[in-house]
């Protein structure tokens, strides 16, 4: 089956919440983007999504590591580089030649902001501490995104979103209870420390405005992603236990959990017994209402496994689509357990805007951030070339 | 074992950066948080650990649904709670009753900023229409955070993390190949929605310096969840592929996946030649680097199953903690899969402060957001008792 392509550049148009022609909330501010791979590069296209104008100073020669990481396009370019870069502007830079540096030190006596994702010490080593970059400028905030933070035992230590993944506890909490400690399947700790990098970043921003006072800022993976285990660190801090991986079922409501359909499955969330009995009245087995193994959350939650294979006996006999219009009809929450390609074409998805066409035609990521004010749809503009930009920075900050 | 147990507060004390006198950024703000249970509450404590005024208005009789969730503390009281509301105050207000409405009223207009993570539609219904509290006070900032937003066709739907997972993609992508979609171990939708929405309330705090205009804020944690999929959405986008999810690995570098040792598994990053060589040298297994079926990196991609098999065979003769130092010393990048109750005890987290003791004596999350200007400890003071600062707020705000 050939599934639709939704025509995002219309639902956009049509939408007053992501009108194009609004103002932007961090227009007017200048951002040199010294970061690579992907947890900085998320934090500098928010700022592009803010309307600030971001530009990429990537190593001479070989560019941004990701350029030259896959997927790519027909075209041979990366759609890595892309989908991390849109809306930014591109300049290569040999950091040891000295011209290149002085250009670099103007740029940066311009600017509101710089980013970078260095290993901690990389900074002061090009000659670009970040306390000192404060100390020439005081009003510039320079923002430092690393796996583990700029001090401490590990500042040094290599970080990739595994190893993070891997040591902040989020793995070892996901996956079934009889089964392996799973890496959650998208690079949530790079991702995670960008947005904080971001709101780090807004939040100096607002002091600077109050003080005059920039700052350095030092967001780490391994502190953002401890900042996703609140759940966990309640039973570790409050009650001095370890905490157990449990699958996809909520620990103390059930049915509260993802059930096998005839396709895909689908997540059923039911909290009470008003909930509980709604869905057995769905599913045309209202006796499971009174049954005495599963007539309270208590005794279904001891008997999910039971409970569990009493719905899927009825779910397996339909697609999940099926029932998610009857369950949602008859009022029980719940959601298919859906691939982000059908995900990214829900008519919700497209209304929100959160995916665009860019010029080029090629499609990004949209906003995440919306207001009532400010512009909504964020960055309009495609991924630079390698160094697209260079003839105009250059005379723009020449001597 | 009993595990030792540090001393957050002494480390603390001892470090600079931690410094508790320092100037907070967003000192003197108030904020009037309407919100519950998690993804709301999120949003405020990291308004809270910025040094904002936050009171949280409960709902007179039962206050937040998490005053009657577990896990529990020795003297009744939710952990949930706690952790999720350190550092804010309290009052319990009936909204129908029109003496506490006219107070919260006056309240609302001596706040700068709003939040509330009701369903879209109850603001309005509640006589709190956000889009009216700002037109009556053009400097607020009133933020919604909601599961699917406040507008489109899906709009109205019960949205839980479970099902916010469900349907974002990240369950479809998180899990063994071979295995089922595998729920995030954490309430990922509802935190990343709290954390964008404070990103997104300073960005609008900054634009209301510049422009003297307040706004409405909307999140959606189907959005915010979106965002994390930044992966998966090259390969839709881009290649016009449908992504599968592949347990542990990376897809494009081997080994860069866990592996089981003699008790925890142990993440291992090798991304290039030069890593490879230094593992199987560590390893003791020199010969390795030159088989026919592992000597680059494709070949490793192609064999990973083979690969992680002679890997796994050395591995499991020892404990994850003894190959961790070995292969730090020997400079290939790894990580323990560590349970949160063994990573909130690192020294590292110590040093950065990413738990710390309340004056009540437990202790809950640190601040992830860190600046050499401003205090990066954060929130200082207990969760409030239910309806703890009733006196004092009714006092403040009398007519």
């Amino acid at each position: 089956m050939v599934k639709s392509e939704p025509d995002y550049s219309t639902a956009a148009a049509q939408n007053a919440h992501l009108s194009r022609q609004r103002p932007y909330p961090l227009a007017g501010l200048l951002v040199i983007d010294l970061t690579h791979v992907l947890s900085g590069p998320t934090c500098t296209r928010m700022l592009a999504d803010g309307g600030a104008r971001v530009i990429h100073v990537e190593r001479k020669g070989s560019g941004d590591d990701t350029r030259s990481m896959g997927p790519y396009l027909t075209d041979g370019s990366s759609e890595y580089f892309r989908i991390a870069n849109a809306g930014k502007e591109s300049i290569a830079l040999d950091f040891k030649d000295a011209a290149d540096f002085d250009l670099l030190k103007r740029m940066i006596a311009r600017a509101d902001i710089v980013v970078e994702n260095f290993r901690p010490g990389v900074m002061k080593r090009l000659g670009l501490d970040p306390e000192e970059l404060v100390k020439q400028n005081p009003r510039l905030i320079v923002a430092s995104i690393s796996g583990f933070g700029q001090y401490g035992p590990m500042s040094q230590q290599a970080a990739y979103d595994t190893i993070v993944q891997a040591i902040s506890g989020i793995m070892d909490a996901t996956g079934a209870s009889d089964g392996p400690a799973t890496r959650v399947g998208t690079s949530v700790s790079d991702i995670v420390a960008g947005m904080l990098g971001y709101a780090a970043i807004t939040t100096a921003l607002y002091a600077r405005e109050k003080t005059g006072k920039g700052t350095t800022v030092d967001v780490a993976m391994l502190d953002a992603t401890m900042s996703l285990m609140s759940q966990d660190l309640m039973t570790s801090l409050g009650l001095n236990q370890v905490p157990h991986r449990i699958g996809n079922r909520h620990p103390y409501m059930y049915p509260f959990d993802t059930f096998a359909c005839q396709d895909q499955p689908l997540a059923i969330c039911c909290g009470n017994d008003h909930l509980w009995s709604l869905l057995v009245n769905a599913l045309n087995h209202p006796e499971w209402q009174d049954d005495v193994q599963m007539k309270t959350n208590d005794l279904r939650v001891a008997n999910w496994q039971l409970v569990k294979a009493h719905l899927e006996s009825v779910l397996q006999t339909k697609p999940a689509a099926v029932w998610e219009q009857l369950l949602t009809s008859a009022g029980v929450p719940n959601g298919v357990v859906m691939n982000i390609d059908d995900t990214r074409r829900l008519p919700q998805v497209v209304a929100r805007g959160m995916v665009k066409t860019l010029p080029d035609g090629n499609k990004v990521m949209g906003n995440p951030l919306k207001y009532g004010t400010w512009n909504s749809y964020g960055l309009q503009t495609d991924a630079p070339k390698y160094n697209e930009n260079e003839n105009q920075i250059r005379t723009e900050f020449k001597e």
